[in-house]
């Protein structure tokens, strides 16, 4: 049975322990929200200081040329790159996710004219739902939702793109890439994998996979701030035929030759629209370059490790409690999620006690435990505190009920 | 005849002359640039800090509530609206204007649904032609481009949308916007204008014009930031009936109920798409309060006698150089532009001088005259600059003809 002298040793044995000095964890908070918003790390703010004061503040416009900044897209693409099985030439930085679905979705159907059907599965993260739905009202797309077990048996000859997020954002649960992969293929579909829970935290091999699209999140496992730039993977093979109708200055192949009329890029930028917000980017840039140095291995191994320990604690602590997530560590993404009907007041409790997890509407309390700064202490001191607040009944006092904007 | 001495009195009775200490502009440095990359107000830098440091490094995701980070959009938008003749909740701060633009396009031709045309001007900034080109390729819009003049004669029942940049990227002309405006309306289109080279330096009165749709520049005039998140204007009057295609999470009317299917928010909120970028946003907040502490009105005033001064002073040492803005200081933007088959050598031998204005392919030097920071000395400086590099023929060097990537 988990104990905390155990959590004490594992975090001492544990390779990846000095990773979490260079983050600004706050003191005394046990923080299992990296998967919504990950933490802060050491180097960004000097960073952000050294682009504002001297690239932007000294160089001005020289610097999209002097600091680099026109490159900065790629050269954090090529970063990224290797965390998600791609080529660096594969992935770039910019935009939002949705607004990355939303390029990506169209290009799938301008590449399959003739289909018009985009399969995901209900509950879906809302984001890669609505997307398509966008598309719908345009005429362009026909939206269909199959339940998994039943996505193979939904690829027929209309439709155009299979869109799924690889890592459930509620559950946790893991699509096995390769298998869906290939079952898009042979009925004649692309396929688009949206990685925000999954990007830093779990195996990814898009390339071995022969995935043709990927999206994928900043602000999450790769702490490059909130709202922090998207990324964009296309499979080189396709870098020739992809079109994406978002088809702004910055994905021209002479971006400043102003031309009238477009002309797309020859690779990757292909997929840009605006200027790259270079803030943004700076940030992404510091984290996701910590997270490359760690390394995805080791972190996977960590994550692994955390959500056994987790799941020991919390089988101690809240027996009873419903756990959604896959028993598998190989079939989940780096979180536990259960299920109480009464999920928002037990977060509202734990945050008083200093424990941050996340709700789902309308029944998920969630954990996610990013491996470059989570300690096994951390798991511990969570489910002690979730035992305590549904032992001490605190939960149901009025002020943990009340929703707030952003839940 | 111009002169240094009219310049310093001229600055010493500039009413805005205070607000210039409020930016980093590097000693020694002319810089007429500020229509492409405005200056480092000197607040960033502190805010940026505080928004990295406390509010995502301690306040971690509890900020999207506690810090407001979720309000940021509209609030700015807030901000911005009195500079462009609007009312708070028209306008909201988010994405690229090139995406906005592709929303803005895209939803209008939703609303004029049967008509497919796009009218513009060529010549036209090429991120507003190429995102009409973008939805070209997918068979949704037909673009139609008429000269200045030939507008209102183009404007025919095929007419979904009038889509024009108010004051011209390269010779800074502006057009009518009232004028235009009707003219659109009396065809049966909606009107949008991309105020980029407008907002915060000339005067705009979208609601007086009843103007429908536009989009504008962060990073330009409202001093924002490299990259900064641009904004989107809807009139009120659409507000119920207009839908966007790149329905994220983030303009659905309740994003934290995660819902399957899509439905708009009420207001202007339906606009925006993915999580707001809360870096760039904070930077842009800082900056756009600035200009509207300052005010549009006396921000109009300044530019113009800045322009009416710069004139003078390229008179007297560049009189053979042609101008290609126009003479009227009310049908121009805040910039003066001169044509020269070597104006990227020149605006190179400018920059070696301490100079820096703009290089807009193939043949023209544009001077930005942001009103908030710009002396007139530094217009005088600009002038007797360039009057030099044009006698000694110093342009003439090789280390001058050099394109870097990002003219």
């Amino acid at each position: 049975m988990a104990s905390l002298a155990e959590a004490r040793a594992l975090d001492d044995a544990d390779p990846l322990a000095g990773y979490r000095r260079q983050f600004a964890i706050p003191p005394g908070l046990v923080y299992l929200d990296g998967n919504s918003l990950g933490a802060l790390p050491l180097g960004t703010a000097a960073r952000l200081g050294e682009v504002v004061r001297k690239e932007w503040g000294e160089g001005l416009v020289r610097s999209w040329n002097d600091a680099h900044w026109i490159e900065a897209p790629r050269r954090i693409g090529a970063i990224i790159a290797p965390l998600i099985g791609a080529q660096p030439g594969e992935v770039i930085a910019c935009d939002s996710t949705s607004v990355n679905l939303f390029k990506l979705i169209s290009a799938a159907l301008l590449m399959r004219s003739g289909r018009k059907v985009v399969l995901s599965e209900p509950g879906n993260f809302p984001t890669d739902l609505y997307m398509i739905a966008g598309l719908e009202a345009q005429g362009l797309a026909e939206r269909r939702l199959a339940e998994r077990g039943g996505l193979e048996a939904a690829l027929d000859e209309d439709v155009a793109l299979l869109l799924l997020t690889h890592v459930h954002y509620k559950t946790g649960a893991m699509h096995d890439m390769a298998a869906l992969t290939k079952a898009a293929h042979d009925a004649g579909a692309l396929v688009l994998w949206d990685l925000s829970h999954s990007a830093g935290a779990v195996p990814v091999d898009l390339n071995g996979c022969e995935a043709d699209l990927a999206v994928g999140c900043g602000y999450k496992y790769l702490n490059g701030g909130p709202g922090a730039p998207a990324f964009t993977y296309v499979a080189q093979r396709h870098h020739d035929a992809i079109l994406q109708p978002l088809t702004g200055w910055m994905g021209h192949a002479a971006p400043f030759a102003f031309t009238d009329d477009y002309a797309p890029a020859p690779g990757i930028e292909r997929m840009l629209t605006g200027t790259p917000p270079i803030l943004g980017l700076a940030a992404l840039e510091v984290g996701v370059a910590q997270i490359a140095e760690i390394g995805i291995d080791r972190l996977v191994a960590k994550s692994r490790a955390l959500g056994a320990f987790l799941r020991a604690a919390m089988a101690r602590f809240a027996p009873d409690l419903e756990c959604v997530s896959p028993g598998d560590p190989a079939a989940r993404g780096s979180q536990l999620s259960f299920r109480h009907p009464e999920a928002y007041a037990l977060s509202q409790a734990l945050i008083a006690r200093g424990v941050i997890g996340d709700f789902r509407d309308p029944d998920i309390l969630r954990f996610g435990l990013a491996p470059a700064y989570i300690r096994f202490e951390d798991c511990w001191h969570a489910a002690e505190a979730l035992g305590e607040v549904l032992a001490s009944g605190e939960w149901k006092r009025e002020e943990f009920r009340q929703r707030a904007v952003v839940t």
